[in-house]
């Protein structure tokens, strides 16, 4: 199942909006075969599997497959994967975790029980999971998986006080935050990111076959037609909190798509836009936001991680990570649990989340 | 030599102002016998080792011995150690690094090679030297290693905006923080923090066999009488800027020195006292302050090492870790190198220096 894992990471950067999936056939004769979930409406990742053992002549009769995720019972995109492990006559399915999505939901499984196959269920279960974290919380909370990148000094700036902020971190942090991106249905920035800094927030700095959608936080449309976020590869996709008629048409006229989803006192309602882009199929949005939207973010208890990048200096005076506050008393801090703390280049990656976050 | 570092790190607590110093002496038959630094006034590693060998009637003759740091040839509370080496006709001696206390500075080795003693010198000198550095900082720069212990919350905030800050990190944490504490020969805080948060700023987490100094920055003789710092067992040294009869008397009633260390606007000449606790035999300072005085003394130039423990939790608008800046560019940060990042209990210890800092 640990090779099926890594097969299914393989997946990660183009599988959006389907689950990451990894598969292990071992055939009665012969050395393993291996599949991963190809790009939308191509292979999932059972399919690609018993695809390569027909191109290699192998038989699957009799074989025992490894799956990081039951495989789908309905016709998507593409056909049933559990029928296709029965025409293929395999003898026994290892599925590492249940598929949440409502339309498979453990159907997959009886389908290959009923068909007379040996089904073993929860192998590695959490890592598989945490893999998809995004799908799963799609399928089951209705709202992706919030994941917000922030870059900062060793003392929690992450701007100096006259907003410049290029670059803080290091060439080796700039790439993994890119290679995080390329993972995410979507990237999220707010008007005043966009306002300030101009940045592009598409994939660059790795090789990505998939570019995730963009998306601005913008009440007012005050995006300017000509930002460098419109000109990069990829689509756009702007919530507003209220219509302008002309700057609305200015950004369709650049490709980008306005949605309104108005909330109180004039902004956007950031839970209902969740929700929306959970709907257009977002299963991890990717934040890299200033202080304001970050404050507004957390403080509406929508953030699921946190994937902060240390560097070795201090600024002194500043931008801090998140606007919130000032607490009255040390009980009300935020409490989250560190994940992961790994050097990346000369900088330090730090990954942490609201304790439990991941149980839904 | 790595047993003897072992062995030098026993004495670390107790040493002060004497450099932590270990030994092994392997014997041409038998096991080998281990040393170490004792309290001021008694004896040193070699001397050490070589009294356990004469307690277990061991031939110390043509024996090979590991020291971590050159072995004295001067009378000071203790007779030399190097002729104790050669009184005790070993054949052979290693040296991981060389005294850099002037008074030594060769001459210990030149005592050795003079007996005929075969002397190498070099062995995990990095090492040796690092255990060591706040001794080698007071005899090579006159002045003290100075240790910056910060704890903040991921966020960077070391402090609520209303000043609470007890307690940001967890027991673990704290239990570290005092164990470094016990390895300093004076911990410093400002008088900021002495009327906000009275501190004892003592050694209790940890057992130890001795209390640091505790050194004030207060400028206008302004710690209270009655402050728990100057109730806590062992010394304090208070640093002003100006003088005042009547509160100094009060002061000095209470047990505490007062020094006068004035600079330009009214304030303690901050280099000025690290060279006068150099003078007074401090290895190793221990900075625990507020933001004012972290700042200040990272402004001049005088911080060598951070200590910083993150907690895994967010605080929002509260106090910095160091007040500086506003800076104009990127440039101006203070470049940092990370030399040790861990997990202590549920908060993350992060080790940090000017990157060469080490290099004197």
């Amino acid at each position: 199942m640990k090779r099926a894992l890594e097969e299914a990471h393989r997946s990660l950067w183009h599988a959006p909006p389907n689950p990451a999936v990894g598969c292990v056939l071992l055939p009665t004769a012969g050395a393993p075969i291996l599949g991963h979930t190809q790009p939308p409406g191509h292979r999932h990742a059972e399919a690609d599997a018993l695809a390569r053992a027909r191109e290699l002549g192998v038989a699957t009769a009799g074989a025992t497959v490894f799956v990081t995720l039951e495989p789908c019972s309905h016709f998507g995109r593409t056909p049933p994967c559990a029928d296709a492990l029965v025409e293929a006559r395999v003898a026994r399915v290892v599925v590492a975790v249940q598929d949440p999505n409502p339309l498979v939901a453990g159907r997959g499984i009886e389908r290959l029980r009923a068909a007379g196959i040996q089904v073993e269920v929860g192998l590695l279960d959490r890592e598989a999971r945490e893999i998809n974290i995004g799908f799963f919380s799609r399928m089951v909370r209705g709202v992706p998986w919030v994941r917000m990148k922030i870059a900062a000094s060793l003392d929690g700036r992450t701007a100096l006080d006259n907003g410049r902020s290029q670059w803080i971190t290091g060439a080796a942090a700039r790439a993994d935050g890119h290679a995080w991106r390329a993972r995410a249905g979507a990237v999220l920035t707010g008007i005043g990111t966009v306002l300030e800094d101009d940045p592009r927030l598409d994939v660059r700095e790795v090789e990505t076959p998939r570019q995730p959608l963009r998306v601005i936080v913008d009440s007012r449309l005050e995006t300017p037609p000509g930002a460098r976020i419109l000109q990069s590869p990829g689509s756009v996709l702007i919530y507003a909190a209220q219509d302008d008629v002309v700057r609305r048409a200015a950004l369709e006229a650049r490709g980008a798509e306005v949605a309104l989803c108005p909330g109180p006192s004039g902004k956007v309602d950031l839970s209902a836009m969740l929700r929306d882009l959970a709907r257009r199929g977002i299963n991890e949005l990717h934040v890299e936001a200033g202080h304001k939207l970050n404050g507004s973010l957390l403080r509406e208890g929508l953030v699921d991680e946190f994937l902060i990048y240390l560097a070795p200096k201090l600024l002194g005076l500043g931008r801090e990570m998140l606007r919130f506050g000032p607490l009255q008393s040390l009980d009300e801090a935020v409490g989250l649990r560190f994940l992961e703390v790994q050097p990346v280049g000369e900088d330090l990656r730090i990954r942490a989340r609201p304790p439990g976050r991941e149980r839904f």
